[in-house]
Formats: structure tokens, sequence, C-alpha cells
């Protein structure tokens, strides 16, 4: 009997934190399934779309689809990813539209349409619904802001408000697509710079004055990050370097690089942050996608900007980065049943490896409704890394405290849910009464890194 | 879009049946737990044994234990199945003992104890319950009898009638362990006969003279079929031959072979299903586990004996007991998880392979408490395959397919669960609109069987 069972009146699982899921896939395939069939039996006759001046019912949007919802299946919602998504990301994006129709994307998935996102926040509010039952159970959101247009932070605010979509389940990140290309191709911005603005201004004026932003200010409050997403593996060709263009000179239509992004992000992000902290307001972590695919470097960027990263798994591929995120313990949430239907294999995924090796790794969905079966897409996840890995209970425990650590969670919910002395390093940091986390692990995760910042030191202390 | 897309309002998975579970281990481990602490709150005072003429109630025995309910955890609990048990038969049997104490086990997962069996019974009905709220689930779990004592059936049809155990959600099925050696050298039984006498005969008299053995004759009404338990990788030495010992003059406290055991199950099946037809009364299946473990002779044993099998890994070894078993279309109830934790890894389960060469395999939980971490085990067990193998809809319809013709649900529940054709062979005994399997697949599967008989058709011929 191990450590961990000495502890009593613990569940198996404690406090977790889904620390990487993008709102508009956050509700499994059958759930989205049950809420467009049962819209449908309430508002059929409501006007959802406005097409060049023309009224559109919900009975209309579906005929013009040749589609009824009494019809529909998971099979013809055709939302789940699958073999044919394995390497192609394109299939998967598109993916997010129900039956192939942008139509219902727009209508049930998205904060700004003719209903003003009523839907969607409701899907949305029916999942931190079943967060709440599950108690122990929280998540972090993605919302996208493109930097397209400079209203978008004030309609999503405004969505965000007027549906009252907040949760005490739920902590609100912000996903920025890396898309500038699209935009500027078809013109909707004529430079980087404009993107950055779009953006971050609006952020910069709410902080500066929040009773002139009044909407934004309030959602602001529940933001806790901005995260940096799209498919890794496509290249830019730019290598970001001091001669490269600066924001408002990069007027050409091809992408920047991975890095030019990140480093813009996380200037504007610390900016704001310093502005932020001294007005007493809350601040903002800076949580990219990193290491999904594409080239390594991205995470050298992300090693020196990010807070910590979503995926991670191209660390496999650099033993010198693995290290240096081993050494600065900075977190990676992963979601290896993801990886397995986009980029790796699930056998191949190194999670496992990097837990072994003290990575503070944490296990995340990224897309129920495209990767999960089960009403409980969470602990699907654990399960079947459990499952795969073998992982014992104490794994387990690890990988939950380490995903309330790394969350946007307050200092009052991690001192709830890990002990009022979470923020100290070894096991002085660890409650074991509340994360199970056995304490001769934590001392063992503890000395492990120590041993090597001290190698390192002595290291120096030669030359 | 698939075929399987095109067909409308049916669920991702169609009706499915649990083809391998132990009664015992067929709550997981909070249900257990959670139950315990209740009937603690309850019962705390109740008498729960006796042990040499003094009544112990539930609070003494906790105490005896060392032990508050309060302080229970599922880690203290230790039902569940690890890396420790990985080739670890032994370990894994201990498991079944919550907290290490047998008299636990024996309070809460026995049908013969102080209380009557009351809470085995109450819990089952619980796990039924959950599979009502299910809808489209099934499950087959096996009850023991162990043949070393003529009164066992009296006993095991009074607590399944005394506690109404009956639910439209379960079909039982008899387990009898291949333990005779431990009987034997206790001198419980003087030789192998008189165990297959305890175990048979009084199912031939209740066939024969249903009046005169009510109970059991109504239990019986519920069995659906036999199955043969133990641990396959323990050898007994024995080779099975016309000049083997009879059963009665097996004396020996050495264990007979699995091949020995099987063939006198089926002998014993066989006759009691030729009475039980000529009256019209239900009959039974023969389904051993068969080919976890051990010598590859045991998959032969059955190929001739029995209706299916459960596990069926070693089929991996021999490709020729593959192929018969495919030519037979001799179904197998597979459970890579359970595998998983104790004879092969789950990567390496041959799940994906049988099923591509059309054999006819299901998915089973075989030990819930043990193996899984959810509260709907079975969609676990479908869910992980799904994932890991990357299995599609029609993959997972067809499995589903599978688990309910192989079961031992009635002509009529499978008719309206498979369509009214069920039984003729190829597309034709296939209703999508109910299975929701392609009839492309349907197609192929039947004719890649017909083009291999038909081969040794016109090989026998040329000879």
């Amino acid at each position: 009997m191990g450590l961990a069972q000495l502890v009593s009146n613990r569940p198996l699982i404690t406090h977790q934190v889904d620390t990487h899921i993008h709102a508009a896939a956050c509700m499994n395939q059958k759930h989205l399934l049950r809420f467009i069939k049962k819209s449908y039996q309430i508002d059929a006759d409501r006007v959802v779309q406005n097409i060049k001046g023309k009224d559109v019912t919900m009975k209309e949007l579906f005929a013009n689809l040749n589609l009824h919802p009494y019809d529909l299946t998971v099979d013809s919602l055709d939302v789940h990813a699958g073999r044919q998504t394995f390497q192609r990301f394109d299939k998967f994006n598109a993916k997010y539209n129900p039956v192939g129709a942008s139509e219902l994307r727009d209508l049930y998935m998205k904060t700004e349409n003719y209903i003003d996102g009523e839907y969607f926040a409701r899907i949305i509010k029916e999942v931190a619904s079943d967060l709440e039952d599950a108690r122990y159970q929280y998540a972090e959101p993605r919302l996208s802001i493109y930097g397209c247009n400079p209203n978008e932070w004030t309609k999503l605010s405004g969505w965000f408000n007027k549906h009252r979509v907040f949760s005490p389940q739920l902590k609100w990140m912000i996903q920025v697509p890396r898309i500038y290309d699209i935009f500027r191709g078809r013109n909707f911005v004529p430079h980087f710079g404009k993107m950055l603005e779009n953006i971050f201004l609006p952020v910069f004026q709410a902080t500066i004055e929040p009773h002139a932003n009044p909407e934004l200010s309030i959602f602001l409050k529940h933001v806790t990050g901005f995260d940096s997403v799209d498919d890794e593996s496509k290249h830019s060709g730019h290598m970001f370097c001091t001669k490269s263009p600066k924001p408002e000179e990069w007027n050409i239509v091809k992408n920047p690089s991975y890095t030019y992004y990140i480093y813009y992000m996380y200037a504007n992000i610390t900016m704001i942050n310093q502005l932020r902290k001294a007005r007493g307001m809350n601040t903002f972590q800076f949580r990219p996608h990193c290491g999904e695919a594409g080239a390594v470097t991205h995470l050298l960027a992300s090693f020196m900007t990010a807070d910590n990263i979503s995926h991670g798994l191209n660390l496999k591929k650099s033993p010198v980065l693995q290290y240096l995120y081993f050494l600065a313990q900075i977190p990676i949430a992963m979601s290896p049943l993801s990886n397995n239907s986009l980029f790796l294999e699930y056998a191949k995924s190194p999670l496992l490896e990097f837990l072994k090796k003290g990575l503070i790794v944490s296990l995340s969905t990224d897309d129920p409704m495209q990767f999960h079966y089960t009403r409980e897409p969470l602990m699907e996840e654990y399960a079947i890394a459990a499952q795969v890995f073998k992982l014992s209970t104490c794994d387990m425990c690890e990988i939950s405290r380490n995903s309330v650590l790394q969350s946007g969670l307050s200092d009052e919910e991690k001192t709830h849910f890990l002990g009022s002395d979470y923020l100290k390093e070894g096991p002085e940091g660890n409650d074991i009464r509340k994360t199970n986390v056995a304490q001769i692990r934590m001392a063992y995760r503890y000395e492990t890194l120590c041993y090597e910042l001290n190698l390192i030191k002595e290291g120096l202390k030669t030359e």
C-alpha cells in the first residue's frame, strides 16, 4: 500500500482542469445533436438568418440544406474526427461544420449571428452545468478574437454579458488564429500592425479607461489568458530576426512566422499586464499552442515567452528543448486523443515519457465534439491515458494537480483545491489531503530538479 | 459520406451486449465504495456475521478490520488492477477482496452469507438500473457454481428468486471454475465425477421434474449458458485422450486438463439441451473462457465444443486455428482492457486484426470493478477501442451487432434489435435501419467467407 493509499476520504481523481479546450467544440457530438433537434422542436418558425434582406426561419434554413433535424444522426452530423483526418488539418477544420454546412456552424457555434449567438451561449451553459454536476471538474474554453476588425471585442463582450455565459466552472481564454494572410489577401487589414491593433488596442483602452468600456471591462475580468492557434505544420518561410519588418511594415500577403506572431503577442500581453497590475486588475497568462507540429523552433519561441503551452509533442524531437522545459518547469497541456486523430498515434504519445522525466504535464480534451465519445470527455481522456500507459493513482493525481497549477484558476481556488502552501516548492507545497499526491513523489520531483539545477550551477563555477 | 451515414435516426451505437462480465465485479470501484458507505450509514448495527456462535454487527466487523467506512477511498479499497497485476493472475484474484479483506468480499459480493446475499443482489440491481437508463445496453453476468456441494444450485436459485434479481437488461450465465484440485485436496469431493454430478445433476433433475424443483426451474429459465473459468496459464500436465481416466476414476489431487474439463462440460450441456428442447424448455449455450493464456490446444477444444468463446487472444499464435474460427464463424467476446491489465498490452491486442479478417468479435468488460474508470464501463471499452484502433462508425456498429448475435438474448429480442431476418446469411440478414452496419460491409464479409469456403470445396473435389 503506497503513501497515497493511506490518505483517507479523497476521491480517486481530485480537482482537475481541462486546460485546453475550444469553446466552439466543447460539447460532444451527441450533445450538439440533441441541442439541434431540441431547438428545431421549439424554434422551427423563428427567424434565424437574413440573406440579402430576406428573413429565413429555421425551418427554411434546414429545408434549403435538404435536411430535417429529425433525420439527423451523429453520422450525418459528421463532426467527429477519424482515420480520414490524420495528418490532414484541412479536413479536420472542415469537421467544424455540422453536416458540412457552414450555415449550421454559424447558427449553433458562433457568438455573432442573427440570433446574437444565443444557441452557442446556451450550449456552453449546458456544458458548464454538466461540469457543475461532476463537481471536481473545471474547463478553460477558448473564444476567438481574430484581429480582422476593431469591433470584435465589443461584440464578444456584449455576447458574453448579454447571455450571462459566466460559470464558476469555466475560466475563459482568448485564442488568436494566425491567419493574417487570409485577412490581408482579402484586404481586410493593410498590414500586420493593424491586426495587432485590432487585437490589443481595445484591451489597452479598457485597462486605462475601464468606465469608458464597461462591457469589455467586465468580460476581461473573466479572461485569464491568451492562446495563439492554427496549424503549425504550415510554413511561412520567414525567419524572424532583428532585420524583420516591423508589424506596420509587414504589408505583404504572406503570413509572418510562428515566432513573429508569438513575440508580438507576448510583447503586447506583457505591456497590458504591467498596466493592469499597477491598477490592481487581473492579468493574463500567455499559453500558446506550441509543438503540435511544424518546426521545433516554435518550442524555443514559447520557451522564452509563454507561461505554459498546449501540446508540446515536438519536444520529443529535441532533447535539449525538453531539458530546458524541465529545468524551467514550464507546464504542458497535452491532448493525446486529439493528437491521435491528427498528428501522432496514441501509443506513440510522449505523455508517459514526459511525465516520468518530471515535465509538468496535464491532460486536456482540445475538442470534445471531434474527439470524444462519452458524456465525460475529460474523464475519458484520463481513463484512456490510465489504461494505455498504466498510470497509477499517484500519476493521475499528479497530472490533476499539474492541471490546477497551470490553469487560470484564481489564487483562492488554487488554495482551496491544492492547499494553502501550493506556491512553495517541493513536498512543502503539497497538501496530500487535498491533492492525493504522495509526498515521496513530490520529494523525488524536487530532488531530481534540484540535482539538475545544481549540476548546471557547478558547471558554471568551473568555467 | 459512407452508406452508414445515409441511414437516418439511428444512434451512433446501436444495441450492444456486454458479452463477458462477472457478476462479482460488475459494479465499478466507485459504485462499490458508495454502496459500502451507504450500507454502513443505514445498517451499522445490523448483524452481518456469525463467528463461532457469536453475532457480529457491521460496526464490529469493520472495527475488527481496523477500518471505518468513512475513511475508505477507492485507493484503500484496492480492487483495481494495475501495473502490479500484469502477468500475475494470483495478484489479480486477490484484488477481488476489498481492502484485502475476504470478509468484505463475503459480505458484499457473495450470494451466500449471513444476510443471504442481500447486498450483492442490491448492487447487481443497481447495475441493471444503470443499464436500463442507458437503454441500448445489455449484459450477461456470470454467477458461480463450483461443484463442491450438491446444494449449490438450491442456494443460488433461492437467492435469485428471493431478491428478485431478474432484470430485462441482464441475461444470466453460470461459470464453473476449474478448481477440482482444491476441492479434492480438502477432501470435499472424492473424484472429478462427483464434481460434475454436483454441477449438472440438479439441472437434469429440474429439467425432468420441474415441479419437484420449482425454485431452480424458475432460475434456469433466466440462465442462458455455461462458462468455464480460471487461469489458463496453469498447466495440468495431463493430456486428454481415449485412455484418460473416466471422471469417476479421476480421484487424484491433480487437476484434469483444460480439454478434459471442456469436453465433460460440453457433453453434459449437450445432453441437458436435448432433454430441455424435447420439453420445450430454454436451452443453454456453452461459452467458455478460452485462449486468454496457456496452450493453444485450448482453442482447439473449444473449436469443437463451444458456441462461442471469451478472449481468444491466443488465436494470434495459431494462423490455422484462426482460419478455422473464421470458417466456422465462431464468435469471440474480447476484453482488451482486461487483457491490458493481465496478459497483453492494449496496443498489441489482436482485436483490430481479427475484426479486419472477418472473425466475429464483440467487446466486453470482464470485470468493471478491476479494469474500468467511468460510470459506463462498456462504453469505455468501445471508446478506447475506437480511439486506439481508429475504428469507424461502421466497425463499431458491426461489433455491436456481433455482440447481440452471440449473446443469450432471446429470438424476440434479437429480432427487435437486429431485424426479422437476422438469422439469414450475408447482407440479407442485416437490417441497416436497426444495426447501422453498411450493406457493403455485410456483402464484403459474406463474399470473403463464401470465397474461402468455396476454395476448400474445390480443393476437396480435386483430391
